[in-house]
């Protein structure tokens, strides 16, 4: 039996010593112009040439760097068929360089169809999953209830995988409904309580099972009542940086061995050549150097 | 201007007399022999191909009868990207022989992310929008709020597209959350009234406007007092057939001129050579004919 999703993500934030997860958002008007060049034509395969290009070169600029990159499959999705063959590409060179792949699908749906969902994108360690995208774990949506999220626990079961449950999102109306209470407990309590019971049986040496959680940076003081209230979930963090999310708000998200939390950072980091004092130290012919040194910014922060 | 998406849906409803939607779920096991044949290489471009000639076959024997077909995403997207690509072949296919799409694919993300996935799936009427897969609607989840839903709507009013929102699911879980009470006020409840307030500014001649909602026939208590509820919403209604609803179940859920609603019907309509009666009367080798008959009956049993 492979070690189990929890248990390698864990060993990747020790080895590492980073919490850091990259995320890859490849936005076409922000793309570097040696790579808008490559795509001058507006065909989808030539853009999807671009994007896979591009998150090959933050892969290997940050493969040493960080345990985790996490592709955001809406911008592959945007160019069609050939955006979803270079998403197929990108995980593949995402793991064959070491690191452990999280799909940001945000999918869900009921019994069986949720089966299809798990199948499509979780693979098995070994890679002999019937599964084309073969990633090592899926952010899953959880509006449609407990049996909407089990299909994807027994695939994980089968296949050492990993999800994260949306539970507090980082955008500013993730609390319209999120936020509501009943009886003093919020809906996003409620999905954390889920999301512990269905870790229950399914425990790692070091307490973690299969079912993570999504918690936004930019709500510091419920992180640290959900990193209580969650103790066997992995927490996946976004909302840092460009969202506003800082070092200080995410200090609670790490269990007492630092390890149990990523914390992800997608246009600050494989955009920095953009951003202020990078753009003037780097430019944008040297975006990979951008890349690196804004990796190890974070990880300095998140030490 | 093009007519509105909700303008066009009740077109096809009162043209065709049906509000039955055909549910195109292809599933490995139940394919007819000679589309299991088609595909006899694990290949997932030979599957692709098998899906692809099973839904069109599907299209060309319901076209004249319903106003409109909803391809299951999780299904092609098993496949890989072949399975993407057949996706985007059968949504042409419907087009191309009057059918509005209805896209399942409970889809949704924060801000700009959530406009990559409406970019992708909603097209516009005359195809001209850079959509790889140019559907008529999408379903879109709610659980990340308002802010997470505007971005689509604002890619309808520039499309005259549509989408539906999961409001209350046919799953027996779906209750779970959806069903939590605040002062005596379901969830599910507070999503219809931000679909409603989505569609307030961008209402048709007969008071439709581009948001609808999902709402299961397996709650008709619920679905009746949803129905008055979202009187700006066109219902898209699953659970009818195989997972329990019943005419009479869904008898409330169109408006007082039989058109603001249509009610999906997958397996029980694509897979009716296997049900009891069909399977006598038809066989397999006449799959065709038996998809016809379920669908003139839904239609009887629904009028």
């Amino acid at each position: 039996m492979s070690d189990s999703f929890a248990t390698r993500l864990n060993a990747a934030i020790r080895r590492t010593k980073s919490i850091t997860c990259v995320g890859l958002d490849p936005r076409k008007a922000q793309l570097p112009g040696e790579l808008q060049t490559l795509a001058q034509s507006e065909h989808p395969d030539a853009w999807a040439a671009a994007y896979t290009a591009f998150c090959k070169g933050v892969i290997d600029v940050v493969a040493d760097l960080v345990p985790c990159v996490k592709p955001q499959v809406a911008f592959f999705e945007q160019l069609g068929p050939a955006g979803m063959i270079a998403l197929g590409e990108v995980i593949a060179a995402a793991r064959d360089a070491g690191l452990m792949v999280i799909v940001d699908a945000k999918r869900n749906d009921i019994g069986s169809t949720a089966t299809a969902y798990a199948d499509a994108y979780l693979g098995s360690v070994q890679g002999d999953a019937a599964s084309p995208w073969g990633g090592d774990s899926l952010t899953v949506s959880p509006y449609l209830g407990r049996d909407s999220l089990e299909p994807f626990v027994k695939v994980c079961d089968e296949r050492s995988a990993g999800i994260f449950v949306l539970v507090k999102t980082s955008n500013p109306g993730g609390g319209d409904f999120q936020d509501r209470l009943r009886d003093g407990r919020a809906l996003y309590e409620d999905v954390a309580d889920m999301v512990t019971s269905l870790n229950a049986s399914r425990l790692d040496e070091q307490g973690y099972g299969p079912v993570g959680a999504v918690v936004g940076a930019t709500y510091p003081e419920q992180l640290a009542s959900l990193r209580k209230r969650m103790p066997h979930s992995i927490l996946l963090v976004p909302g840092f940086g460009a969202q506003g999310g800082t070092a200080e708000d995410v200090r609670h998200a790490k269990d007492a061995d630092g390890t149990g939390a990523v914390v992800n950072s997608s246009r600050g980091i494989i955009f920095a050549y953009q951003r202020d004092g990078y753009r003037e130290r780097f430019g944008e012919q040297r975006w990979k150097d951008a890349i690196r040194a804004a990796t190890v910014e974070m990880n300095v922060a998140l030490a």
